[in-house]
């Protein structure tokens, strides 16, 4: 039904883009246009620009839990980046599959636990920067214009010289004690469901699924099970989420609000 | 002004999503990644992510008033999924000119009433998933993979069995009395627009649009007119609006807030 | 590591859509589909949706801030058309550089104040609408439609008759005086951060940066720097922004919320 073009097998150029610019104001547009400016046949696509202003570990979790469903060859940009114009630097980091970019603040970290890096770069040659560069939005100047002439083909060399390493955010790992798993929640989705850092494989060691509850504090918070409708709707459920950890939900509700849950909560997990 | 390339009179591959996903998270993001990194010259065309979360009556009226125009050949994914990972089904529904993925839960079916169909199969070949499918997400690990690989060239045979028929959501339709027609609000948009399911074709056979008024309760509530401005700022006005039903809304103003008007409300059109 | 297609080196047909439709309803996805059904080689970049509902200044700063980020050739489309289904015109105005599309309500003049403009047309070949026109929706019907017809080779001069002029908003200028300069707040970001129309150069000949203090009424409001971090976090600063006015922010925080700016407000810009 749908005829396809002379390019239909080819690898795509993609560069994904993940901010805390909000889609109000023309920040992200400004982005593509710079970007198709450059390398007019590279597809960009959003991971969201709805990471809290300035909140860098919000934006490294969003790109932890997505990149890696890009094909191999995308370029992640992430300006979460409240020392724009500052001393902070600026990298670019190529891993066995994929190149990231972004303000050497940590926001990249996370997502590179999960990688083979084989090169880190400073971003310095201005030559590819558009100029003038102004000293409050690098995701126009800096960052769009970078990662757009590396995907028309530039060689990460040229970008400026290597560095031996980059900025790491501390990950709070889930502690396994003797029947248990202490872990916390990480990130809360728009769903309301409450993203714990307990990993899948850590939890399948714990015990079988069904043999599990969660709690806060020494209070019964919910049981472990397949999915949302495992329990009526209204109650409480903690599954295996999407991005591989333990997620607390509420069926057909916002966990969050009903439980009162937030960033940072610690949880426990025990045998029945 | 502007050279195009060698693909510019071809046809476009071409999927929408339509979803309660929100953006402020990756979900959509990463729905996109799946598909170019399986289809990688079909573009993907956002309706829109902002149904609200689990509301399957939205998600369908969005769907209706919107899928028809896209060109012939569109695949419209949609994911509004209250009951993921549990025993729902999951549907391909091709009809005459597009193709049509969800959960079948009814979401589709207010834009099927208005197509005609050709193929049902249920959506159950695992070889088109992403492994392993999350319990939570099938957004990204079955209905966005199927919909690429659809896109791709593979015959809708291949994803599972006909199947002979699918859920469908109650419409109730406006009903025609002796001078006037019985109807209610359905959907109300951005601009706080109140969208009536009474269609503009029995609207015209009631009388010319200039004679007719609408009520709530036993109370005029406004005028039908031919645009907003036919009222004063700040004034309900009833129009024939662009999903071909009509429409109250209140010049320069948001008609559901003012006139506290919601959906399932009564209302009723007669001649003056 | 990326392998581009053939149509690499080519020049994209693009169009910008700016509009005040928000994303929530399927508006926005309409238009492009409308556009890819005409257009399919077009690509489409949002600017915005979230222009103040009506609002046709907010929409001209928007574009104004944006439209010479994108490449040459690039078709801008503005919808912000409080006047829609009434008897204001719709517009193309072509420049040296881009093509803008609008109603003629002033939304496109404030761009068009920094453009070279080459010809005029109104808007009026209905063969080139999408048949039935709405009342209500000319984004999808008149707009969309028409910029793809552009974008795919049409000649300006078929859409209507020239026109002499279109409808300009007034632009506050900000004024010199003997060692000052008073302007105003005219846009408000994401960030909080509140943008002047104080240009760059004309705060360059008042004096250098440093030596420079914001005034609001009689009292000292911040200074200007050269970034945000020159004050400590919770601290107001004057930054020159990325649009090339004069920002009013306050570090890791949101200006207009703490110091209470609205759009309107006045300001003053004095040496120390």
């Amino acid at each position: 039904m749908v005829v396809q073009g002379l390019c239909s097998k080819k690898l795509k150029a993609l560069i994904t883009l993940t901010t805390d610019f909000g889609t109000a104001d023309w920040f992200v547009g400004v982005m593509k246009g710079v970007i198709t400016g450059i390398a007019p046949q590279t597809q960009v696509t959003d991971l969201t620009h709805a990471v809290p202003a300035g909140d860098v570990r919000a934006g490294a979790f969003v790109l932890a839990a997505a990149y890696r469903f890009f094909p191999r060859g995308t370029i992640h940009v992430v300006v979460v980046d409240p020392g724009v114009g500052s001393q902070r630097k600026a990298i670019v980091v190529q891993t066995r599959n994929y190149r990231f970019i972004g303000p050497d603040n940590g926001v990249l970290s996370w997502a590179l636990r999960q990688e083979k890096i084989t090169a880190v770069r400073s971003i310095e040659n201005t030559r590819y920067f558009l100029q003038p560069v102004s000293r409050t939005f690098h995701g126009r100047d800096v960052f769009a214009p970078v990662a757009a002439h590396l995907s028309a083909g530039i060689l990460l060399a040229r970008l400026g010289p290597a560095q031996a390493d980059f900025i790491r955010l501390p990950w709070n790992a889930a502690r396994r004690e003797k029947n248990s798993i202490r872990g916390e929640i990480v990130y809360i989705d728009r769903f309301g469901n409450c993203i714990t850092n307990i990993e899948d494989a850590m939890l399948a060691r714990l015990g079988t699924q069904r043999a599990l509850e969660v709690l806060r504090g020494r209070k019964r918070l919910c049981p472990v099970a397949d999915y949302y409708q495992a329990v009526p709707a209204g109650q409480p459920v903690a599954v295996s989420g999407s991005s591989g950890f333990l997620e607390i939900a509420v069926n057909r509700s916002h966990a969050a609000s009903i439980l009162r849950l937030r960033i940072g909560d610690p949880i426990k997990v025990r045998c029945r």
